[in-house]
């Protein structure tokens, strides 16, 4: 798809490495680092989550998991990524405000609820979109129940097709 | 073993798909997970501490290395890994209540003596217990030293062979 | 360079384990993990930084990234080496009051300048010598503007050649 559209693809430099190598245009970055786009900023945050993948039958570096912190047009969203818990979301909810953040709520392989009301908590984003459940039986949430258990109108649950406004 | 008796084991996604390829029982998780298994509950933690092995002389794809926290029958045991200090210790204290914690003190690749004393009262575990040290030289410690430094009966040190009652 | 002059290379296990493999003399540690040289202590600290080389087109196993707390003759220096800024930084000025911490300031692939402002308050240094900018477009910064935002006479701007004295 990046390939027929000539989108650049920001991602960890060992990602952008392989898609490079592929003829696509990244920019590669890497946790902590920010960078000024024409399309807006981008931060690349820690996620803790393992991140190794074989191709093709190879093994390929990929580096660390990451999130990102996007910065545009006024407005800043937070992809969590595949990640636990960790206490230093609160650094990244001082950073920047938060309209929206984006966090796993699956279990078993990221945070489940209670570890993302936590990071709700932290980030103090105006609103909390709950992500990665349901795709398959081990990963089972209520994301109802997630959003109740959120400050009054943080939650927002969006059904497959649905979109936000911010 | 896990042939033998056909145990399931428990571990990051990575190590789970080795050991599937090798026709074992797995079930694979990722740091800030919880599962429900009928044995009991387990949450995996983050644990700091590089992970990278070849077998047969080819790198294999084993991710992040990790941490337990272990709820059965009404106890809770957190075994750290391998892995550096982290403050966020203090979540898997909050977390649950902690009956007994395993922390190495062999420090060079881990933890040693007087990180795992921060580790343990930032943890609150009734019990901690050292490991990972003295089985060679450059991880010699003193293990009732280390427990004479925590708080009054919370160290427990065990020979090679005892047992811990919880 | 080392191989003629015999030095020692402390670094990660598996770093190590390369240079082993070139029959260079290394002592492997990861991180949390303090040892005594005869030239002074050494604890490795966490990084937060993808790590992964190919070397003659194969994949190496070099672990995770690391910093470096480095004690000898009384005086202790940092070397956080590239990484996401992080508030276990505190951690690292309590284990030891430090004469000197390198933190990046290029941004894109680690710290910018705010977050190695915050990194220079957590860590509570004497001086704070900014690295890793200016080399390349991408990490373009302004060292001086980094000094003036730190605490007073905390911030030291190295020109290539110069020399600090702690």
């Amino acid at each position: 798809m990046a390939k027929r559209t000539n989108t650049l693809i920001v991602t960890t430099v060992e990602i952008a490495g392989f898609f490079e190598s592929k003829n696509l245009r990244t920019h590669g970055m890497q946790m902590g680092g920010k960078h000024v786009f024409d399309f807006g900023e981008i931060k690349m945050t820690q996620a803790i989550h393992g991140l190794s993948y074989e191709i093709e039958g190879k093994l390929t570096k990929f580096g660390l998991a990451a999130g990102i912190i996007f910065h545009s047009d006024g407005k800043v969203i937070y992809h969590a990524g595949d990640t636990a818990l960790f206490s230093d979301m609160k650094l990244i909810g001082q950073y920047r405000p938060l309209d929206v953040a984006f966090l796993t709520i699956g279990d078993n392989f990221t945070m489940g609820p209670e570890d993302a009301a936590l990071a709700a908590n932290y980030l103090k984003a105006k609103k909390v979109v709950p992500i990665h459940y349901n795709t398959f039986p081990l990963i089972e949430q209520n994301p109802i129940a997630f959003c109740t258990s959120l400050r009054e109108k943080q939650g927002e649950y969006l059904k497959v097709g649905e979109w936000l406004e911010i």
